[in-house]
């Protein structure tokens, strides 16, 4: 028995067996081949057992993962198809009397390298097809196992170095039990992943992959961030009593789920939800979400190789508006640029692209494709209970030039006889420093405000929150974070408006009761901790909370504000 | 005559002909030699001129600009001295019957390829050297003239894509009469040098070396940003005149050269200067500089291949310490990262290096590298009036870790009987948002403020501001800025302490107004800019300035600040 310990990043706990998920190590040499009608035949072998796994794979992933997941299996069984790539290694083979490996890596590596230089993401995803397809026929020629995640039949834990989203597109929920990656921090993927699965998950523990065997017995305490290995009798006991008292408090928190969120002295606030698709919605109403804080609309632009159409983009925002039935929506305009890129858009490498051409800043430049998509919420707005806004604004000029643009639209819209909603609410992430600290000027012209606290952190204090050799400045406690957070909420309260929080820290137990003490009107999380932070609301006074909020204000330093929420939690 | 627009980067104006400075364009064709003899003759002949001549430079270099200018050109002569460069160029001429042309490109590349791939920035530089000197000798292969800017004997405006440091290097102060660069903004290389230089500049010209002919006559108007090809004799003397006034206006500024800075209604404010090396000392004297505001220590540190000793960085303190008599010097702690890289430390690289391991993050992680600086520093102490500023600062905790690190060596230099200064005013740059925001609680343990608007803005505004499509929201009078600019004075007085500003904006003759308003105690410039800092302040109320602040600080937008401000210049 061995700990291992990382950032507990989705709360609960898993026993179950470990599954590696690594890459194998191909080795291919180049050898000349004796019998070369043999060495076809070995060739054509491989190829026909990769096309019948790969014909189960998508089997399985369809029956369990749904259809759209397993059409990436679809793509790769028709690369193992394709004469054009197969016909060539054969004709190698024969021709220069080699062996299949060292024949089939030549032409690969020729096909791989023609997709990727091309200008077109359609066709450097070609080249990604064609890389794992011969990753697979390869294994097969050198007799090597190639994990395959999909497949999965039995609980398993999954120790990975990180997982992509790919990889986490592959898992059934049914079976996988826990999360286990040696890369990342609690805002990483495969974190966001493990809480939006409701599975427990660790992460940030550097040597899992090397210190656990595949199949040994693991115990994964999402909540304290630690990994057990092979564990005694009485750890697996003690861990399974933690787990049912996990349970059963679960059990406690689903009573909740019709309930109102009210302080224990009677304040109510709203607690919503963050989500990236349509299919989302039900997970939000499952959890007694009273709203959406926050509709990422960046995947409708991802993964594709040309701008979504206005039709695309209305459907979407029809659909989510109308599950969630005149509970409030607020869906944010397109966020690319950063860490995100749309490749079809040729920008150019940035320097600093958490400093660069982003969000707004691209669509006001890109008037055309900012255009399309507000005119789709316009007509999106009869359906249910919209909201827009906007994200990364520095200045009221933005907010005022994205204002007129949906204007302009509306009217065009009206003038076409197309119905718009009378009353939509325009708000603006607050995201900039900037933003923050003109509140009071942009509360005279918002509706309302949401706090993007990931990247107002990470600019607050001119840190990136993904360099790990700076990460330890990403401090959502820190008194100046909390000083922002108050100016937003008094500046939107001095004006009769709102303030709601959509970064990870709105759905933090710690920061919850300084949240509360600061005014905040509208808690925007991770649908699996509404009903968690409900709980814990119940149970806290707001005026109580206000007069900690006020000494942590005071106070100089991040670790002074932790101890003094901790004295909450005795 | 024609008109090119660019941004006016250092002021004044300049009536002189183009100088073309441009890489020529060198085609290296490979060809059959058929007279082998003869054609080592022409190489050698080529090298014999590209050695006369880089001895003609090195000579003029050494007269007009200084011994270390001139050393860049002895390291080339060494290169074209090589035998094991030159020889094999030779044998491969006989040996394969190819022109010299081909032959040198060859054996040079190899050199070339083979020094830059070695982990070692010494050899890297020695490739540089094989880069410059092989162009030198193909030019004269080829019969193309290269340009010599050091050579520059005339008076010549340049004209260039962009200015390095080494092409500034080479410029001679009596000769160049201006800059136009085609790429860069206000705080671009080339603009920081032309205001040292104290020479007009427009920068980010575009197109200017496309659209101007070599020894053209060229108007140059560096306070409106202007370019006036060929002009016509009426323009000639239109600008003649203005630059007549302009002189004028210098010899009365020189007249304030020992004049106190007092505001019209008696307010004394400090005008310091910002320095990069022991050398610019003469030219803060010269221009009546009242102290050194920030004296950047990052020279020691680059160009080289190791860390500088603390006996080097000690004899650079103390000079600057003893040239300024006991005037106040701040001397800012190491603030390597962002940008600015240091090769031998290897550091990693980073996707958002502006956000990264950088300054005062890198200097308490390598704890030996910040301590060697510290003694130096405490060394120097007793040589004149010392203040130490830590840049970068976002959290009180590294401030206090820094002040332990300069304490503890302070005991072991006490205990090994050296002196060091009784008191040291120690202080923070306020670069970071969270250092602005938090300043009431800095302020109780800082001595001292000095505001860095360049980083400050940046990440306030979340933009970089050497990114072109996001320049637009470096916006230094964004009533967001002047708020945080006011916050950090405001804590600053309240606890009797004082506050400085080290950025551009101190010394912009738009933003002297607001920050004489705001109760700025000392504005830290370029030298060249202080005498008509001076001679502006003379002429402001403080109190009129400070209604003029209070109306700013309620504004929305930039827009509405500088037309506010553009009223005190009517």
């Amino acid at each position: 028995m061995h700990k291992l310990t990382g950032i507990g990043a989705s709360e609960g706990i898993a026993i179950a067996k470990a599954y590696l998920l690594e890459e194998p190590v191909l080795k291919i040499e180049k050898i000349g081949a004796a019998d070369k009608e043999a060495e076809v035949k070995r060739f054509e072998e491989a190829i026909n057992r990769a096309k019948s796994e790969l014909e189960q794979i998508k089997e399985h992933a369809n029956r369990k993962l749904g259809a759209d997941k397993a059409e990436i299996f679809a793509a790769h069984l028709l690369v193992l198809a394709d004469p054009e790539l197969i016909q060539p290694v054969k004709v190698k083979i024969c021709d220069e009397g080699i062996n299949a490996e060292a024949a089939l890596k030549e032409i690969a590596d020729m096909f791989v390298s023609m997709f990727e230089s091309m200008d077109n993401e359609y066709m450097r995803e070609r080249a990604a097809d064609i890389r794992d397809v011969t990753k697979r026929v390869m294994a097969h020629l050198l007799g090597v196992q190639i994990p395959n995640p999909s497949m999965i039949s039995e609980e398993m834990i999954i120790i990975a170095k990180d997982l992509t989203p790919s990889d986490t597109a592959q898992l059934n929920r049914q079976y996988v039990k826990g999360f286990v990656t040696d890369m990342g921090g609690r805002t990483s993927h495969s974190a966001i992943m493990a809480r939006s699965m409701e599975i427990p998950a660790v992460v940030g523990t550097k040597t899992a992959l090397a210190e656990i065997q595949d199949g040994a017995l693991v115990i994964l305490d999402g909540t304290d961030g630690k990994v057990i290995v092979n564990p005694d009798a009485d750890t697996v006991r003690e861990y399974e009593a933690k787990k049912a008292a996990h349970e059963a408090k679960k059990t406690e928190w689903a009573k909740l789920l019709h309930a109102r969120t009210v302080s224990a002295d009677g304040c109510h606030v709203k607690l919503a939800a963050n989500i990236g698709t349509p299919e989302d919605v039900k997970g939000v109403l499952e959890n007694g979400g009273e709203g959406i804080g926050l509709f990422r609309t960046e995947f409708l632009y991802m993964g594709r190789n040309q701008l979504p159409t206005e039709e695309e983009q209305f459907d979407a925002f029809k659909t989510v508006l109308e599950d969630m039935e005149e509970k409030p929506v607020v869906i944010r305009t397109l966020d690319i640029g950063g860490d995100k890129e749309l490749p079809y858009l040729n920008l150019p490498e940035e320097m600093n692209p958490f400093l660069g051409f982003r969000a707004i800043r691209l669509c006001l430049e890109l008037p055309d494709l900012f255009r399309t998509q507000l005119r789709a919420l316009l007509r999106a707005s009869v359906y249910g209970n919209l909201k827009i806004m906007f994200p990364m604004i520095a200045t009221l000029d933005e907010f005022r030039s994205a204002k007129a643009l949906l204007e302009e639209e509306t009217q065009k819209l009206l003038s076409e006889g197309q119905r718009v909603a009378e009353k939509i609410e325009l708000g603006i992430m607050v995201e900039t420093p900037s933003a923050a600290i003109l509140a009071d000027q942009f509360a005279k012209e918002v509706d309302f405000f949401s706090i993007g606290t990931n990247d107002l952190i990470q600019y607050t204090m001119a840190a990136d929150r993904m360099n790990q050799r700076v990460s330890y400045l990403y401090q959502p406690y820190s008194p100046s974070i909390l000083r922002m957070v108050k100016m937003v909420i008094d500046a939107a309260h001095a004006e009769g408006k709102w303030a709601g929080m959509c970064g990870e820290m709105a759905g933090d137990e710690r920061a919850i009761p300084l949240l509360l003490g600061l005014g905040l009107d509208e808690f925007s999380m991770s649908a699996t901790s509404i009903l968690k932070a409900r709980s814990q609301i119940l149970l806290l006074s707001k005026t109580e909370m206000k007069s900690l909020a006020e000494k942590a204000l005071q106070m100089k330093t991040t670790n002074e504000v932790i101890e003094a929420v901790k004295e909450i939690f005795k």
